[in-house]
């Protein structure tokens, strides 16, 4: 049995107090750096790995302070305060010849227990990902030869005056959900501005954070290897964007719910 | 002139070295700790009054790992990382005789500049706060005195299967918006579980982010002293539901989108 390239990107190694060795991929990289749905993935491996670590995760949020580049990096989880259903992380990314942390975060996990549950946000009918075609996206970056998006409303390079689309992403080869590629998930739908323009700009994320909304036990229970995903931005103003997102499983479990704020250069001026 | 009190509850004394002395207040305090709006706008305060501070707020997260004790606090904001026009940065409060922190914290400042900008998420259509009566909580805690709530599309307490609410939030009394009090803005819309139960259950903001969307020059042009803010949760589930919230200035101005995730009792079990 061979790995997959996914879980490859995110291997950590243990290097002791609470710190782990870890290398950049290939197959997961963008134009520059990393793909950042890998580094998120990568921070929550950290945590999973940690002997410390209590439940599963609950909130994160990961910041891009600087270009990670190509070879190894340090990753730190450092486990700050545990209550009794609640654990409380800091995290971050460091390289060989860096002054300063690269990356930063926090996360929290938590115990999920018998309560009332209700979920709001419902998984909008979608044709099934096999009745339509994979996205071949302009922009050449190899880590999106890694996911097959396929996008169930429009060309999302249509262009208009609404950012919103509606798309299912499974990776390649074909994995298994877990936290780590829901995570990953997140960062993968395509930028907010791209829909906007009708093409490529210069962008990239500068924080991301994701809540959970299901713990290890649901995720068990998850039909399919696709998610499906629903992204909009609220606002474009003055080189900076958000994006919203929702995350289900193909049997309609809503999974987690994403938002990211994207720095953006306008070259129509 | 006398200072306004929510001045007063985020008033921060330098310390040296990242280090600012705070003391919570007895206006803002909740049920066994203080409005975690006023510990999300004391964090930010922190940051603004910096001396190494680039620009204005971007984003921020705020968690909340343990309950701040009434007294004094000490304040950790430190610049992680400066590029041209962005600023990383961990927040920390610690209280003596506590080993660890109560609250973790990161944020990104930045400077915006001139780029092709819009904002899809246009405030909803809203009769004057004026017209509508100021919102009575059953929640018998003082921050509540210190906001003027008007709910517009219904009596938030009714109880039914949609959390989504409508409201006007004024500060008490009247007081010009900068980015702290929209900070804390965004943390006093009525919890979405006392939406879904018709009333008061035990609840706990636990991680908490906010996306600002405008900068220092466009909070000058901002009219009146109200924000409008449509909140919504998209699952309950296992003893945590997330809320999303987006905030308008009067004018209709996007200043903030918000989420947060929030530990919940059910006492129907």
């Amino acid at each position: 049995m061979t790995t997959h390239p996914f879980d490859q990107a995110i291997a950590l190694e243990p290097q002791g107090a609470d710190l782990f060795a870890g290398h950049t991929s290939e197959h997961y990289w963008n134009a520059i750096s990393p793909f950042g749905g890998t580094t998120v993935a990568t921070l929550l491996q950290a945590i999973l790995l940690h002997p410390q670590r209590l439940g599963d995760p609950l909130a994160m949020t990961v910041n891009f302070a600087g270009p990670i580049r190509k070879g190894a990096f340090t990753v730190r989880a450092h486990p700050v305060r545990t209550s009794r259903s609640t654990q409380h992380w800091q995290m971050e990314i460091r390289q060989d010849g860096e002054a300063e942390p690269l990356i930063t975060g926090t996360a929290v996990f938590a115990v999920r227990r018998d309560a009332w549950s209700d979920t709001e946000s419902a998984m909008p009918n979608a044709v099934a990902p096999e009745a339509l075609p994979r996205y071949a996206s302009p922009a050449n970056v190899p880590f999106l030869e890694m996911y097959d998006m396929r996008y169930v409303d429009c060309n999302p390079l249509a262009g208009g005056a609404d950012s919103a689309t509606q798309c299912w992403i499974g990776d390649v080869p074909s994995r298994r959900l877990d936290f780590a590629s829901i995570a990953a998930h997140c960062d993968t739908f395509i930028p907010r501005l791209f829909v906007r323009k009708g093409g490529p700009t210069p962008i990239a994320t500068i924080s991301l954070t994701i809540n959970f909304h299901v713990d290890g036990a649901a995720l068990e229970k998850l039909e399919g290897h696709h998610t499906f995903a629903k992204a909009k931005a609220n606002a474009f103003n003055g080189g900076y964007y958000d994006q919203e997102g929702q995350v289900w499983s193909r049997n309609g479990i809503l999974l987690a719910t994403t938002h990211q704020m994207v720095w953006y250069r306008d070259q129509s001026l």
